[in-house]
């Protein structure tokens, strides 16, 4: 028998019993007799049989394989988006090969690099900062789509494909929120000055809704990180906020570009003695589901990552399967969350 | 000229400036002029040359794979390991695919299937169930390794190589703190009666510390998820704590078996009008960073997962490279962490 085309009818056949009780044995479900299972998982062993369930979850790929370049991996903002990816390109018959990018390394490299090796499809890049990299991007030689890319002029309209939200429109609507709630010292945690993407674009949110209510914004209320690596931690909202308050500096609140760091923020103004929202507010900046959870609950601005996820893939598929269109770019509208953590 | 082989001491001579200038223009370094810089990314484009510091982060793998099959891929517990994975693997020249396997799906059917498709080279099972699955398991060709997998009994100790915390013992620990601190009724939110891993093991230990204390576990205190698929989330955590209490059934404390649930607890409780630590102590297990930035600050059995995630790869290495030593098994102490949560 050829090892490949045996059926559950088959090893039901076998075993002399229904394809239900075989079925029953392979999911491991209670009802059902051990000797029986046992006959049957030695049938299933013996003629190689391979369940279903698990051919209809894991399609024959082909070798068809996409990479989603990550930096950031351990951030849950991304995680959710992966488990999307996931299956989204498993669905469409690709594996998905999972290449973390670290803080100072390139994109745009690793990609070229990683299409040498790798008989790629299509790359899907997760976050990172794309500055003056067109000649580098111009020369990976499969289709790539930017998803949660900060959309700078160097991700130019319509050269690349991408999905994100409009940082900065929305990062000004959230400063502007937290304006119209009556404060008037509103620190910021930011990226570093180096960051050229979603960093520098929140962070012109803020300056521009400063501005249009003509306020001079103070740099000593430009809080960056101290290691770039770390950014979006809740270690470094957490110091970044401590560092603040000692210096003496008067701040009515933290608005982090990162929930991360707006938790660690508040843990920090708790330790320091200060209540939130009463002493001072914070707000955030992504809409994890933790900040759903934390006491008190986070202000933040979501952006709805799963669906950006899907629509990333979609890009993708799309730019594969008919690469004479032209290429999609999605921006995503982002949801102010009013949490117990300003007022 | 050979476009492999284009050094960076080439491009520098192609377009007479020193290699340094060279590595600030490849990263984007602001200290060079613009146009100096246009020339050098020109050449680099036209040569092909591959950065080295890419080069160094993303080493040539020659196609050799190691897939990690991952149940919970949005746990942050396991991100923090996947980062861990993927630095390891790549550093012996391995890429990593990275798959998610659903809650309805077994482990090692998709394992088998993978391996069908793929040409791997390993395996790291990163959680998951393996309750009577030796006869697939067995039908893996290639060498795997159990990473945080309860090792229960399937999970035989000289059969398997496995990177584990005792579940059980360290769950007893945890109870047995709780006990010493006079709790009297602790209810326990678990997994479901199918999980026959970690869920169970933890379970085991809440049992065996009551029972070293002659107290008669209550079933009611006993909380299963109602959906599986969702047992390590805040929301389950969230929702059993509000179901017990409107059941009217007495509680002095809330133990998760893991810190998602916990924190989801602690705000159950927050919103019935009920304090933690002063009217309910709360613990989980895992140790996330989160929960030591929340309010309060959650004592937990810390598993150190970054630790493990690179043992794991190790022990998986070790039988790649030397198939004929018997299999590395590898047991880890937890740490109990006492945070603001227990009284």
């Amino acid at each position: 028998m050829n090892v490949e085309s045996v059926t559950i009818k088959e090893i039901a056949k076998i075993c002399h019993v229904g394809v239900s009780t075989v079925s029953r044995a392979i999911n491991n479900h209670p009802d059902i007799n051990q000797e029986t299972k046992d006959r049957i998982m030695k049938a299933i062993e013996d003629y190689g049989y391979v369940p279903n369930n698990a051919a209809r979850n894991l399609k024959i790929t082909d070798g068809k394989t996409i990479a989603v370049l990550v930096k950031g991996i351990t951030n849950p903002f991304f995680s959710d988006m992966i488990r999307v990816f996931e299956r989204d390109l498993v669905e469409r018959g690709y594996s998905m090969i999972l290449q973390h990018v670290d803080e100072h390394q390139d994109e745009a490299d690793a990609a070229m690099l990683l299409e040498r090796e790798k008989r790629l499809n299509g790359i899907i890049f997760l976050g990172g900062i794309f500055a003056r990299a067109e000649e580098r991007l111009d020369r990976i030689g499969v289709p790539f789509v930017f998803s949660t890319v900060g959309v700078t002029d160097s991700v130019k309209h319509n050269r690349y494909a991408y999905v994100a939200v409009n940082d900065v429109s929305e990062s000004r609507r959230m400063v502007e929120y937290l304006l119209d709630l009556g404060m008037k010292r509103i620190a910021i945690i930011c990226a570093s000055e180096r960051d050229r993407s979603i960093g520098a674009l929140r962070l012109d949110g803020y300056f521009e809704a400063l501005e249009a209510r003509n306020i001079t914004p103070d740099p000593k209320l430009v809080l960056r990180p101290v290691d770039e690596q770390d950014t979006y931690s809740y270690k470094n909202g957490y110091e970044r906020v401590k560092r603040l308050y000692k210096s003496g500096t008067k701040f009515d609140c933290v608005y982090a570009i990162s929930d991360t760091m707006a938790i660690g923020a508040i843990r920090a103004l708790r330790d320091l003695g200060l209540r939130v929202p009463e002493n001072v507010s914070v707000a955030g900046f992504d809409g994890l589901t933790t900040g759903r959870y934390t006491i008190p609950t986070l202000t933040t601005l979501k952006q709805p990552n799963e669906a950006m996820a899907h629509e990333s893939a979609m890009a993708l598929f799309e730019q594969i399967e008919h690469p004479e269109n032209p290429k999609q770019h999605k921006l995503f509208e982002g949801e102010l969350i009013i949490g117990e953590s300003t007022k």
